[in-house]
């Protein structure tokens, strides 16, 4: 494994075969395989070709995020708890892939969907719940305002987030982009659509947090 | 008089003399002169000169905005208040060029500072207040997030000005002009730092809402 | 309902099934539903399943824009007019957007098409009509000229909609956009093909004026 | 002579004794150096240098621009017109470059200052005027409307020249290219702020007009 | 028709339909259509329905750009000679459009294609035969070099038309575009891929040509 | 204090005595002030003015970035190292800010300077002590390979600061930017320049490990 | 053939019939055809068409480039090594159109694949192997740290391919062209993809070096 | 010294007292210093302050780099010809770095000035001379023809330097570099006013070369 780095399989732009092949070599070598931007088809081969080499193997499907595992696998825990945030429905894939890094990784994940400032009285409501998690995933598009009023509210480290879900001048995700990096409040930023980066980024930060936590002096200083 | 443009001598770019000269004639012939983008240089030209010709002239400035006035000169009187809201200091001139041009149109101008959404509670606090607007002008930078948030907790028209008060990758305006342009709630939006354009589009609309006022059947239907 | 933004569901990138669900739960909650940019296989799959809901609905389309209402529904009604214009009949579709929020809203539209300053006397015939409006949407592509001339023209305000019908450098609506930014008359933007946008901002201008004409004092001032 | 580019001296960095140079030698061999987007400093160094080796010098003056000519020089003379027309103050010393050009080539020149579409009256008051041009170069800043208005309404070629006299998104003059090259009606365009190549294929197409005026049948046809 | 707009159908966009319908109509009224950017399937619903209603028409195709005629229709023509190059193959579909505007408009045309400077011999070898044109249309993608190496070979106005034909940073035409914007040669240009516009500013200088030597003296001064 | 967001003075666009002002109340009300982006005329100001005020005020500079304190004031501790490296000395005063930062904030800093890839020995050759840091902060410029570099070597979460330092193509830092965005390796990142917003988040995530370490089990787990 | 630009056949843009006419020309005139950017489509209507022409031809394929020769063919060899290397899989074929090049140019290449610096260990281990070519070819997207990395490490000259496959912000390519500009070491660039520019010019190189090889003094120097 | 990086001191950036103690180290250590982008005033303090320490030094300039050497400096000779060209006077500078560079390591430079393609006579008649040299650097600015037309006339390669040399859209050396990368004959290219990492890359082809020569089996093969 790469130092740091949690290992998946990039499925786009790859044959369904390539995808079924990096998978099993995966499964053989670490019983367990995660891939992300799978297409359906690509996901159907999967769902053929592991069962004959891998017969009781678990699927786990995040939109198109996949881990397999098989029953030999013995999954991490981490004492950390990761909250992950989306501003509205179309930013939920992107979500979702952050999601299965961090699952993997056997961080907590807290989802909380569709809380966008449009609608500032569903944000605000969930701010209590926000300020419980280690670390907050804000994923966000067309003006990507969500992290910034996140930012401002909770005490903890936000990494944002930006989704191409908009039309028009910045629609491909550069306004959201843009506002995080400039944002009035404090945040660090991931690539566009990049939730498998902000996902990483978070189990790096979570496996730290479970370190200090597992090291900690207890007395609660 | 230019139909439905506000009339200003935009200084940039002109010499003293040239706007000494313009300033002039706009009082020999209406009375009253309203200029944006002064230079201290451009001011002070005209706070000599202007005397010697104009001897009673009043002068009201708003940072690099100035309005000059006859003795003779009636103002105009619209009954209809724009809202005038800042994120932070920076964002200050832009507003102040168009309050220039909203005051000389006979609006009232209700003006709220520093209440950018990194201080969420300072944004919420004056929402009561907002509501009674029948518009509002919004000026932010950076992120530009203020007025999307704005514009989800009232139910007046908003209009965004993106301020150039960043570094780095869209801090000339560009993030704050694409995050407004993208917003989830409703708004319209004016130039990077036009502040006068704001101003003069806030003028059109009161000048509509102050007609019918005066047209209204009065039955509070 | 969100405060300030007419409700509407936009349809891009839902499924047929995710955009029936999302106007059953309205027309069952507000008698009414809203929706932009279908394509034809979701206004299709809408055409089926809602008269089975709702037997006797009624169905208003304006290009890929809805209005499904029950015999329930009570029509608001706005004492005032929007102007909507488009340059060419590549506009028309954006328009069709805004005038789809407007005469939800229940404001009166005025629609002039393919008024395009490169034939400047067809724009020039439609001045006086276009002065009988409380407040114009214009849409355009290409360079997006015709709302600066119009601008310049009448005395009420002017929201501009650049539209993405050209090709080559600028083409995307950008040119359009810039122009409108950039123009020499005085006009409020918004996004590129948000003729929704521009809709909704016309529709809380609309609000205004009709309260105001409610609440006037009826002594013509 | 480089063939069929009027012969310039591009001032802008060089030195003032470069520059100086550059005339001298111009003036040696052809009787005659135009220089164009000369800085006062260096203006000045020429006003000074150059009576001392050609006494009898004469020089006119174009903003940025100066034409020297000694007293044999023979100026050419073109049977053709260039109507020179700008938008606002600000774009005149980019016309003035132009005019240099097309003056020293020969051709009559007919400037038309100050007409943008702001104003419309202004401009529609000046079309008869423009229709007697053999071609027109037009320059104009922030949104470059008013190239598109006038080739609209003339049967002769225009040109338009985008100027960089706006601020904020686009105002570098990309605003006013783009839309020109997006124009609806039909013109060619040359680079933001280049008054010297408009007026250089203006004389290139009024060397054309004025070959066929002295070839041409003469029949009236 | 426009004044000084070649009049032609820009089919992008439209449905077969609707093209067979405005193609109908201007026979109808002007017993001619231009037709530019057809696709195929509506260029065969011309071919099937203009033959009913126009049963002799006559169809001249360059491309995707179209020109029916009926029996009737008496074609203009110009003493004038447009010269019109590519660079290669790629751009001949560009030129294609440019060269059926002119021959619409009774201009002469020489086409001269596939040499662009990566062959220099090519090019060298046409310099004789493009002096001896009025004016130059020069198509050419990538980086666009052809038409600055040939303006400063001859005497007369050459258009630039840069094409959309390569790939990678600057591949969408805007390399060819600000390389034909920055030459250091003397050029005028219209927008990527815009061969209708180029061949009707041609045009506009053909027919003043056209009349200059219809008007000359004669004497070949 | 904001909620998460370190308190401090970003002097840019500020006259020196508001800088003064605002650093006098900051230490009347919390003994503390962090300032930014001061200028040496700032700096000089604030070096006049506190003293009176606060005679016995302690000063720390970092580059631009200046800590005043009190003696009254109780510094924070955290149990957490930031490792905070830079590529090149160009680099040096961006880190600065994040340093003073973090450095205010209690964590403890370990700096690297001039480890950049050029010399890819230098970077192996710090790689361990790299790994001992909780978190690290890596600012390059130009390609910006540096961050993405350490990142594949360290199992602890990279902060990348892309630095303005290059020219030509993307030397603006939006080489860096992108580079960072798109990394093969994981990280988050922060907009060109911002040393003081890494430095920020660094705090953020140094208070959740001293908050996990205090918290600890103390079991080794 | 062009002097100095290897004869390739470009063959995105041609149909099937074009792309058999152009290499059935070519192995008439040459005995040889090279062609890039092939359609499984147009290499099916060569593999169909090319045997029944020349019935002993061979085919050599790399991805989307191929190789024919008839067997009269007779192959340059070049005394030269090019060194070969991707960072990902997703290179490959772009490195593959250089390999065709070099290949069909006599050169030797020593190709080495998927040593991107997220895994440095694999890339350093390869070290040693790259000293011994004469030059290399390095292709990377995404962030395109690689050329930058190996380029400090060899005293060869490199050339850096960017290459498109990444996503969001400066993933088409941008992101790793302007990374291989600022590179703190030293390389020159080709276009984004542009595999058989990269081979063109490592064949240039190469053929420069077996000159100087025949021509060498064997003095060992 | 870094592997295959010719070792410089960037001036740019650096404090006078910084650049001569860098300088005096270089000296030191190896008897040579090779400085870039120097100022006028950069450049004083070094010559009043090295002859001071090493009073026998050498000073050679180019524009604003500069090599110094002491008296037991012993220069490399390289047995290889760098063909080093300009379009036009602006571009001399840029070249300039190129030459310091080549000349430092040895090879021999052969400098020809000011034969951009707007006077292509001047371009053609140095054509037999650059086909004499073993690789060329070709520098050139506005469209950059030059290095395209120049690489279709010569076997060898040639490497592109864009600068930054005009005005208005692409004038900061982005239509230069674009068309350089773009370009229809081959080159490989270096960034914006990059003329010290084309004279490094120039370098290091050079080394090759020679050793190629000094290798050679000397058979004339
Ligand atoms: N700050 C400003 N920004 C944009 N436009 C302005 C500004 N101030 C004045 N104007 C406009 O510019 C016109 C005056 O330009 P001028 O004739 O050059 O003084 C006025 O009619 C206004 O429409
Ligand atoms: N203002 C200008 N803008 C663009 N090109 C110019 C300008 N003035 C002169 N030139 C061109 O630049 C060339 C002179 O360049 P130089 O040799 O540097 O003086 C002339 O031959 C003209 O083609
Ligand atoms: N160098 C900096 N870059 C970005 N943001 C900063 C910087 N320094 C301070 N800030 C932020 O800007 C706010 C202070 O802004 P102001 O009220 O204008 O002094 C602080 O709360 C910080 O969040
Ligand atoms: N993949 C490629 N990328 C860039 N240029 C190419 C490529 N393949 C061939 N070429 C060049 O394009 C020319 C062939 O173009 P064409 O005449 O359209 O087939 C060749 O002479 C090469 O210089
Ligand atoms: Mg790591
Ligand atoms: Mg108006
Ligand atoms: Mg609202
Ligand atoms: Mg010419
Ligand atoms: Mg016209
Ligand atoms: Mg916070
Ligand atoms: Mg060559
Ligand atoms: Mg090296």
């Amino acid at each position: 494994q790469r130092r740091g780095i949690p290992e998946a399989i990039l499925a786009e732009g790859k044959t369904p075969a390539q995808v079924v092949a990096l998978a099993e070599t995966a499964l053989e070598t670490t019983d367990r395989a995660l891939l992300t931007r799978l297409s359906d088809e690509q996901f159907a081969a999967l769902e053929e070709a592991i069962p004959e080499t891998v017969p009781d193997a678990t699927f786990d499907r995040w939109s198109s995020s996949l881990l397999i595992r098989t029953p030999d696998y013995e999954r991490p825990s981490l004492e950390a708890t990761v909250g992950l945030v989306t501003a509205g429905t179309v930013d939920q894939p992107v979500a979702d892939e952050a999601e299965a890094v961090c699952v993997d990784a056997g961080a907590t994940v807290d989802r909380v969907d569709d809380i966008g400032v449009a609608a500032l009285d569903r944000t605000l409501d969930q701010v209590d719940r926000l300020r419980e998690a280690d670390m907050l995933i804000v994923a966000a598009g067309r003006e990507g305002a969500l992290p910034t009023v996140i930012a401002g509210l909770v005490d903890t480290p936000v990494i944002g987030v930006p989704v191409s879900s908009g039309y028009g001048y910045g629609g491909d995700g550069e306004a959201a982009l843009s506002g995080m990096l400039q944002s009035c409040t404090v945040m660090s930023v991931v690539n566009i659509d990049a939730g498998f980066v902000a996902g990483a980024q978070a189990t790096l930060i979570a496996r730290t947090i479970d370190a200090a936590r597992a090291d900690g002096s207890g007395d609660g200083k």
